[in-house]
């Protein structure tokens, strides 16, 4: 079955794999202290800049769960935005480490200064939880990818207040890639002082990197890991999926195909009628409503998401009797132009 | 450099990387809802009983500590050995996760009922953590295998008292290989309720297997996994690897290797003069008592640890100007018989 | 000072004091195993029914964070205003105990159920934190006092979906005295399942107490009081102050005279040009927005506190100009009419 | 009935009584702002020196609990001596932080240098979780009080390995007394960072102090505890108490009493046939062993704890048809010179 659901969907890229192959001579040791591991430690410090630290863990949701945890207090607190994946998506991997988060408003999934603003409340005061940092996901889990400016908007507003800030980057890719930048301009050199950066969802088989930028932060966060249950064991297979993935552009080439489906899917879905797309399709993700009758047809041999059973904007349709829902598509690294086709031609079928 | 440290050094068994390519193909359902995952956790059923639950992990470490969140109460605590890699190895892993663990003596890392009984106190007063469950490390962490009686007692013990039991088997594929008995008879037929079961050790590349063996015991332990940060997303890479590990019985040929290069290694330094076990050699890993100075000229090519800087049985050996330690000697199923004999000869080199 | 800052910062009800002085008679057994301890207990059976338990804690926020973590599974979140003093005011005592929590909006810091239906995404799925309860605040912290019917409503939303219903009753004898209800029929009767019950901002000295009304939840809530650190030791100063404040009818007589003191405020500041009752002033709190400069000048003399800087609400008053705050005014058993008219008597010469 | 259970089973001094009527004057601010706190603080620095920061919490497992939470990173450890009630009276509320302690053997309840060494492995290795603290306990639990020099032993062993050394004062006043020392003279004057100093068991109502000595350490302590539970509202009835406790020489006046009577019912069963001190009786417990029938005989008529059903050393009273048991007898303020004797007779005749 074609798949729209994820890119996690997504198989292993072949140089992957291959990489894979390669690292699997003889013995090595253990936790870290092999040579790929260092070949990629070398490499983060060479595409981010000399200070950062680079750590690997498992996941996503680990990533971000230990650096917000290892930056702050126990009784300081991380904003994000309502649809963030720290809050929707991580069955509270956060709060499991006795942290908390307060939720901002904002369009398509973005933070902005004024709504960090409003949740400032209480600072210094020991009633409350105290917030230190905010965490955005660029791209957005909406399918939006943060213009540069508003990135360093945040981190402005960050500096002036002491505040950290956090990017979950389990598709920064895609983001990157949309924007034309570079994995460092697009996150570091915005301002961003930590990264969770992804690669499963790119082309990757398992791993995840957790990054800081400035000396001084998480210096302590081998611990944090360990303790963290996300300290591999044989990490030189880690290792070895990262270096080719930053050394030799496969992050881009993987992360422009995947944005290339969803645009191409976009364009061949524009104008459709019977269906809205319902947010900026901006990196790999086209979130459109459409009426339930040609969701449930092409879900019988298109797997995707319904995002939102009863999407509040359906009325703008002029279609209250069709019962919109809100649908997400996502493209992956190995989505191809004639999967895409196949799927416009089938939602264009569903929706005569 | 030839390592003795652990067989976490060692690569991934060819048949494991075989595995992987051929799962390398097209799109599937991520977090477990693909097709090799279904076949694999029906071979969970299949070798543990059609009761068995199989949940994948990324880590040893999270196998265990999450099966004893899951089972514990947050005031109820687990019993284990001083020695057991949850309170020595896992950084707070477990009291990260908000429980306790209480340490009973033994020898050669094992537990027993008496030493036990001695920790069950001030059951049903609020003033006492309330001991609900054994740990137990098969084989043990300092090289032992127990016995199936010693592991049935235990069993005995924990029912007797609504105690549950649960067994560390990072490694029971050595120990089930050391006893001449299938999987689910070294476990589950001896009286284990839950199981961490590792293959990282024994020729995987990642992942782990909780197991539970008893309907009611964490049906909900998909939850678990998650808020814990141990749900990955491509899990087929880890199923496949343990369709080959478990249903052609690599586990049983890898750890049948790994057993016998110790036996090897302990066969050609019997009566070594300098040279002592320190323990019973009953897996794959061989302690050993010798002179500082021959420690340090075996490090200079060899990797092992140092399990004991200083131990106290030293004087045992009439040599207390050589100022012995204890060392840990690993093999693998990457071990070879000429690592064996050159190691070997290394030793006995350096004892002269 | 007069200070309308918070019913908290009252004294002692004579009675209370009392009934200390009598309760420190000769030796006693500790943790709740004396006389006073087993009188309280049976009262609170008498008052709230026989099913129900009783225990003894030192504050509020104890008594909500350990009655939630009780209550649900680590997995598992709360659902409370964007108001909740477990939100806003605990400092993240909830999330330190590994527990989320997720807001609704409503009016006056209510709850209602169309708000809460909109949280419930996500059930059974392990990527989403699983909502279990809803915690309602009864007066709620912008003081307005949910009717009986609107209580019943939750309630009934949460028997219909396998919920459980808590009520944070810090100042429940307030929202009591003003319907005109029982303690028993201001909760337990509406459908509560447990509830934190105040009277330290009553009267009492110190001491709270976590109910539950059904058996089979919480039974174990005793352990969890001790690891939560909540087990006083000569509770039978507790128990002294409760017997007095529930057997003698003391709830009702301090709780009337607090939501006098706050109507009769209300009814002297009723229709002083430049003053806004932002807020239903239905228990024993009254929020107004006011100019600046009038609060600046008040606290000079009185203390209370802001609720908030900048109210979107003041462009309504016609007074963008003058920048208006809103405060909340806040009487207690010892506040007395003539505080109550020198204080009107000073926001009204303030505001001219 | 007469007990010797707990210190903890005696009622309020009337100093400290007459101290909370005066204290319930009119209204004060909340939360430590009133005048009755300020005084109490400067009287701890009055006692403990000018940089002493001292926090109000609850209980005695509060103080413990979040000052070792506050002065500990997530992955570092406190060691304790086995018997230590932060170990196995507190239902792991310190674990219930995320939090692990690390046991030492010794005598009486002490922690002496050697044991800890042998505790601090692992140093810097991101498997291990890292000691960072020593939590002693003066008197012991076990009735010994500790020379100034062990304590300052342990200091000095605390100072040259970067470790913080916490007290458990929870009857420091006992000590002190028998010590003949001041409060500082007895913490603070040797080498201790940080103390939990009780005052519940030696006359007062109900509040612990948790004390830092040195300018850096928990400075932002008031976060822990209010996101600990542990911020009392009405804190002027706290302090009130702490004010005649330390200004007017209560603690030693109550604590000489206490050590005192246990002194006094030392010597009245100096010698008595089959029984045995089994304890240093250094400060105001007693523990002895005695068969099992007498200790059945006592219980009918007086209350005390059984401390080991089944002591290993009663074999050395030649006594094994006997069946002793160990016993704690435990004197407070309250206790007189009659209920001693008459116990004294008591345990004769039961021996009789």
């Amino acid at each position: 079955m074609i798949s729209f659901a994820s890119d996690n969907n997504g198989g292993v890229h072949p140089a992957v794999m291959r990489a894979l192959l390669e690292a699997n001579q003889g013995q090595c040791p253990a936790y870290g202290a092999d040579a790929l591991s260092a070949e990629a430690e070398a490499l983060f410090r060479e595409v981010f800049g000399p200070e950062t630290r680079a750590y690997f863990v498992f996941s996503g949701t680990a990533a971000n769960a230990l650096i917000l945890e290892a930056l702050l207090k126990p009784y300081e607190a991380v904003i994000c935005a309502e649809s963030a994946h720290i809050h929707t998506d991580e069955c509270g991997a956060l709060e499991a480490r006795g942290r908390k988060l307060l939720t901002a408003p904002g369009r398509d999934g973005k933070l902005n200064p004024e709504a960090c603003l409003a949740l400032l409340a209480g600072l210094g005061d020991a009633h409350h939880i105290q917030p230190r940092m905010l965490s955005l996901t660029q791209p957005t889990e909406l399918g939006a990818v943060y213009a540069p400016e508003e990135i360093r908007a945040l981190a402005d507003f960050c500096r002036a207040r002491n505040l950290l800030l956090h990017m979950d980057g389990a598709r920064l890719s895609n983001a990157a890639a949309a924007l034309g930048l570079g994995l460092r301009e697009a996150g570091l050199d915005l301002g961003v002082d930590a990264l969770s950066l992804g690669g499963a969802k790119n082309g990757l088989m398992y791993g995840e990197a957790a990054l800081f930028f400035r000396p001084g932060l998480a210096e302590d966060f081998a611990f944090y890991r360990k303790r963290g249950m996300q300290l591999g064991a044989k990490l030189r297979y880690v290792a070895a999926q990262f270096i080719p993935y930053l050394r030799a552009g496969l992050w881009l080439e993987c992360a422009r195909q995947a944005n290339a489906m969803t645009r191409l899917l976009a364009d061949l879905l524009q104008d459709t009628p019977g269906l809205q797309f319902s947010r900026p399709a901006q990196a790999n993700a086209l979130f459109a409503r459409l009426p339930r009758k040609a969701v449930e047809k092409l879900r019988e041999n298109y797997a995707f998401y319904i995002w939102d059973e009863n999407p509040a904007e359906c009325r703008e349709l002029g279609c209250q009797e069709l019962r919109c829902q809100e649908v997400r598509w996502m493209t992956g690294f190995d989505t191809t132009p004639g999967m895409v086709r196949e799927f416009a031609g089938a939602v264009q079928a569903a929706l005569r």
